[in-house]
């Protein structure tokens, strides 16, 4: 190999004929022919401001899981979810739990709060003139606002959280961002008010954008407390019957194994005491356009049960950091829209339905898979569907 | 619409047949025509072990990267390095921190640990019992190695961890997995243990396989600490007149910067104190048949930082649960064998080697968005390349 | 030994004769003459409300340590430290460090937050019926407010901040507790605001006082973020020729290491990147009658350190968590009272004053700790003063 | 104020003379009379190794709770149990449980593990040569525990874990210390070992003796993991009626409560999710020399309970970094060894014995808080007991 630039079209580089270049020029470089990758049906055209040097697609398969019956306040009826992965036994697991949810007069699911977050940090010479530009921020609320909103047509500042260490400020900016995950968004009206700010606050400000407490792109115990994204649960009462007909499992055995799982979780210091949330959020994330590496975020969950006298089983998971949105980013690409046009969530006034559709679905996979250890057929199943997998 | 179930073949379900029949129930049941789902170019007989159900695909634009030189114990040379994403800039920011590594002579990589564990958690009546439990394990050692290692070619037991609390015991077995993530591998070798233990332990043992603290599919400080897959280091030595003509930022800024992250990483409890190693990684493994699920416990990462003397920067990363392979999963599969490809990865004795070409590429992200972050360009770069987002 | 109970004068058990009883009743039950623990000077008509079945004293040595120069806001001047502790090098090091800040122009320091809280928990039937209930609170401020106020002539609430998981709605009340710590206060305004609550609400509401986040009596990362108790900062700029003359280091060394401790706090998932917090607030705390056991929250803290480009070194500990009073408590009691004195901290108004000397104070022991671990005598001076330790 | 320098001896500063110099300096510089403080019946020749500048003392008052019935391995029989506190209603909550654990047939307790740490970090140029040396290190286990153990009668090496970040490598020594705490042991032995691994690794080694992984005097999901000082359990099973007569609750009630304080202990981030460990281990360690800094990592804690199926209560609580002595530290003062002598626990052999006790103490205190919470006497109980208490 030689150090040899990746060709580039300056005039318009979202074409085939780019495409086509790079991919003589990865032949050029590895010997590599990318037949499969050449295989797309997107526009080329309607990329730009989704990737750069496009070279060709990944084709990742698709599964239909469901349908799963939601009662929520935004998502209501019988969903069929396209899960894109690789991993066998997951479509299967997730359809199963679909059937208990479905089987059990269907899932609850509850958005509790919707917030984006930017956190820039101001710094001065001491803690004091620190907490004094805190109260003046405090104090002029009401102009930051408006320096924020002036950026935007959807979002609202809804809140600036103050934390103080040593000389610095750190400011949380929150905004609402209606149905993009909007963290470019809240980087805008951010970015505009801390201008503002600098500009207006007597003596001046110094301040860095980001400051690593957003925590954007990863799990933080910052955002499981103070939500970043939505906060979303879902919820469900299983009768007994239905549990042991569906999954061969009885609620008080699974209830020892959510002991266990809560002391495993405390003791390891988890992002999720629950069973493997990341799974099917990747897996309808990366059909539906989000963003996956928002999957470090969006994990992190908790899971409450209880056992009833009656031998039903209550059972919620709360995701607490979920970022995801049906506007902008990879959500109007060829597949992607389709995918969301399934859950009938594309567009305006879906963020909230689809964030519910993304609970049920996790809560639905660790329903299956927590029964599955219980009932010990954990790794014969996935023998039987991941058959292939060392 | 109304409870249908989801069409299979019970004979063959993985043919062209079953994934259109699947296409028309969507556009009987929801309306919409899956037009691009269906354009692709893999052969469904590939899918068995991959997914259940296969309707279509999600198409994901890749964009080529690099190239990277990197001088690793592995990888070494230069790399163009496919990313799947839908999120502008990132292609163009792991470029332009890839540029920087290569100029500045190269990254260096170096894979310190590599293991995959399961970790059933044993019952006992009362703490005494779950320790002695403990000690027979440490002196079976020999016959509960031949159990778990009688189910795979590859896999080898490396140690067993035992956490006491309560009545219980947890036991977190470490395999290595060849070139494999090794998930199934650990699972089948840890449950043939288990059994094996049951079997013999003087009066018998209760168990359970999953307990939480593996920690599957979720950040945990645990893995954090005592390695979950692939422990990795990218490190440069960035000359102080390279940073600043490719950078346009002093070492000196950035290291003032890295204090601050530093110190919000800690406050906000972050699974990293880089800037987004989950894009990189997210990226990297949708365009090679990796599990992005995965992303949830890889992205935890320790950046570790020096300003040198004579103004040259020393910028480390240390991924410490990095989970990926190039044998078994997604990896065989159409177009992300043409990804392992370009990076010469595919198959036999490559898992490490591709190991350290994420590690250097989460290094590059994490330079380059620094940088745009103490440039002041962070805003501006979003608005040039991801300018239809929100 | 045999089931005997403790004696009690349930007229009045706090006498000289009630202690003489159990201490006769030691004597009898295990042999042991309590002679030194009879030795005490304090009232025993002092004791109630601090302690039950009063025996007798523990006898903990007090040494001086400093003058430390303070520039606060509350406290200014030269303090002389009381430290009550049984670990040799502790007044001695401590010392030290107050030199080099008295040297290097006095500590400033900042009380930034102040506030107490508990925490009970609502649970209704679903996670739509818990947010209802959230939204019902937010509009009802006014009469909780008054419902929490009625119970305390000092205490005002602040906030009450909400955390929904499942079912459930966290609520954390928040209280300025003036000059007390305040625990006792903030449970009963919160209990009356409960009741009021429950009362009130329509339909009713069960919940239980504490919930475990408030969180008391142990660290926890939620306190960290949002400040129990005092969040306080010392800060000091160390002139390069005291750092070196006074601790025989340099900044440049020091900051050195402030990189490693930064680092292995972070893997380790560290309470504090400090050096040993808890040993100047327990020594403080044990000396002025501070609840010790709150030590488990107060030694949260957070270093942030600068190298100036003058070589001068810049140093702040934040402490996040800092529970302390100068009224209630054991804060009247004899000894206790004359080491307050001391300070000029004992009574009304005297708080944020106590709680800036508590930072300046960490802040001594860590640079000195740190000093001695860098300058490689950390052994020799542990050899020195604590010869006798194991 | 003026900067006047504490008076010290320089031949012997530990006599009373000494100290009513510093008393009386204490007079000259503030106006205080430190009546109280010097009443005490300490021998001032027993306290070198334990302070510095010694003025006088704390009196603590101490309350006798018991007797608790432990069926443990080392501690067996009734105790009767000192505890130095200033917090008015503590010692009759503790005595409450240790009533119903007598009154339940008694606790068992188990120490699981023993070790001290201290963790040196050794850097390098590159990540590689940081493994290269941690290789290294385990060939030469042999000569370096004999290093190590060439330092003490008493500490015997353990083990040596390895964690690389980076250019550098983590070593954390693990010793066993006897009945000492073993900090200074710990710290010799390690320093010894480093000393003897700088001269004879080729080429050289350099380091730092301490890290903030150990980690000292703070707490850390490390140490929680890996176990600081000890591990301990103490557990019970409380009869159905026992749990009814004594704390008037029920078991059902209660575990409902240990759900909602898993939630809670889970998204706060807590280091324990039982009640109040801290109170306990302070007023414990604060009686018996103990250094009550240590409570800052000792109060790390699970619990773990499970409702039986007659209705019967299982407790357990897990101490797992419990750091206390029998010998050397404070344990030889003269009202600390009283009360080690009240518990059969001074001096040799005793370590595990007192661990026990101090575990036992633990689950009274955490049952009788929990009992009182979810009775809703805990506000009323803190008002008579704790009268004068804002």
């Amino acid at each position: 190999m030689s150090r040899v630039k990746i060709p580039r079209n300056k005039e318009n580089d979202y074409t085939e004929d780019s495409a086509k270049n790079r991919r003589d020029f990865v032949k050029e470089q590895t010997g590599v022919d990318l037949t499969h990758m050449a295989q797309y049906s997107m526009d080329t055209a309607t990329l730009p401001g989704n990737i750069e040097n496009f070279t060709g697609i990944a084709q990742i398969p698709v599964g239909l899981a469901g349908p799963v019956l939601i009662n929520g306040e935004h998502a209501k009826g019988e969903f069929y979810v396209p899960l894109a992965t690789t991993e066998g036994t997951l479509v299967a697991s997730y359809s199963r739990g679909m059937r208990l949810l479905t089987e059990s007069g269907g899932v609850k699911t509850t958005v509790l709060e919707s917030q984006m977050q930017r956190a820039p940090v101001f710094t001065f010479p001491d803690a004091l003139a620190a907490r004094n530009f805190g109260d003046w921020i405090s104090d002029n609320m009401h102009s930051i606002t408006q320096a924020a909103e002036a950026t935007t047509s959807i979002g609202k500042l809804i809140k600036i959280e103050q934390y103080g260490i040593g000389p610095m400020l750190f400011l949380r900016f929150n905004l609402s961002t209606g149905d993009a995950a909007g963290q470019n968004m809240t980087n805008k009206a951010t970015y505009a008010a801390c201008e503002w700010i600098k500009s207006n606050y007597p003596g001046g400000a110094n301040y860095v954008l980001s400051s690593n407490i957003d925590s954007d792109k990863k799990f933080s115990h910052l955002n499981t407390i103070n939500t970043r994204g939505k906060r979303v649960v879902a919820e469900v009462t299983i009768p007994k019957s239905v549990l042991e007909s569906v999954m061969n499992v009885s609620g008080h055995t699974l209830f020892k194994l959510r002991q266990i799982s809560n002391t495993g979780a405390l003791m390891a210091g988890n992002a999720s005491n629950g069973a493997h949330a990341a799974n099917g959020i990747a897996a309808l994330y990366l059909a539906t356009g989000q963003d996956v590496a928002n999957v470090a975020e969006s994990h992190a969950s908790t899971t409450f049960t209880q056992l009833l006298d009656n031998g039903d089983y209550y059972w919620s998971v709360t995701l607490t950091s979920l970022i995801c949105g049906t506007y902008g980013g990879g959500t109007g690409l060829a597949t992607q829209k389709e995918a969301l046009d399934i859950l009938g969530c594309y567009g305006k006034d879906k963020a909230f339905k689809f964030a519910e559709i993304v609970a049920a679905t996790v809560l639905a996979g660790d329903i299956s898979l927590a029964s599955s250890v219980v009932a010990g057929d954990f790794v014969a199943s996935h023998d039987q569907y991941g058959r292939n997998r060392p």
